[in-house]
């Protein structure tokens, strides 16, 4: 399928490192623009952390006009604190994104892992390997939570036309609708 | 103690419901200036809510010109899914905040209910009492949700000065210093 040349941003957000990595989808390929992560964990303050989230998301918006947003959003948790502040950091990032009024598309890392790699349960190695073959990336970082923000733009990359819930940012809709049970 | 003369809004942020309501605080007095609520229910689409979230925020911070913002923010809740719907909430909420430069602080519905009313354990009712009488609100709003977040900003004004943590916006900071344990 013919995909429209545009560019995507795929973020990672997380409390102690926001990995994010942007590609160029041109003439149907994906082509590296950025890759790179925010290192938070030397900020105390978490509201500061929440803060440079939410600067940085709207930094790069301005600086290479993405036409959508992909975000690594699990699901599941180990406990409630981590999922709020989980869901904080999230909801910065998609705050830019709502401000900026970028199309937001969310995928779990499962179905991120499955789409690079085509195994859900693949290890964060193998993922930024298999990104670095695709996307001619010359060396890859230390940390891989950069990577990871880069493969969610990817995954949004392959998954272009495939299901209608992703297209239409319900995938939380579409998960409350699968698991009834677990939501308020 | 004297306390500055200044606004405060408080915000109960919820993903159905977000009540906020807003105080003048003018020769060591609180005054009512806004209590409502944004109904979200009826919007399915999650991103649309918190689109709306964060702009009702934004717009009530251009028009009240809040000095301080309060939030009540629960820390514990029934499960990961809620906690993570809730953080997104609150969230976006103080990314309006944060994108305004306006200082943050957040209080648990437990600290918030025992300063109304003396009593951490009271229920929404007599936590609207004790506003309406200690505001001369005429008529209170059917939905308690609008008072909620009344509250937060009432319990603001009563904790002014009163300790550090508060003051430097790190509850979050010093919640997990208290529950190591709780947190990943």
């Amino acid at each position: 399928m013919k995909q429209p040349d545009r560019i995507i941003l795929g973020i990672d957000p997380g409390t102690t490192i926001m990995g994010f990595g942007i590609i160029q989808v041109l003439n149907n390929q994906p082509k590296l623009v950025q890759l790179n992560e925010l290192e938070l964990k030397k900020y105390k303050d978490h509201y500061l952390k929440l803060k440079y989230i939410f600067q940085r998301t709207i930094s790069l918006i301005d600086q290479y006009h993405p036409d959508e947003i992909a975000i690594e959003a699990p699901f599941f948790g180990k406990n409630v604190q981590s999922m709020l502040k989980l869901g904080r950091a999230q909801g910065v990032a998609m705050a830019a994104g709502l401000t900026r009024e970028i199309p937001i598309t969310e995928y779990s890392p499962k179905k991120i892992k499955m789409a690079i790699t085509g195994n859900g349960n693949a290890s964060k190695e193998q993922v930024a390997k298999m990104l670095q073959q695709m996307l001619h990336i010359k060396i890859l970082p230390k940390n891989l939570d950069a990577t990871d923000g880069l493969a969610a733009a990817v995954c949004h990359y392959f998954n272009y036309g495939k299901s209608a819930d992703t297209k239409n940012y319900s995938s939380w809709s579409a998960f409350v609708k699968q698991h009834p049970s677990k939501i308020n």
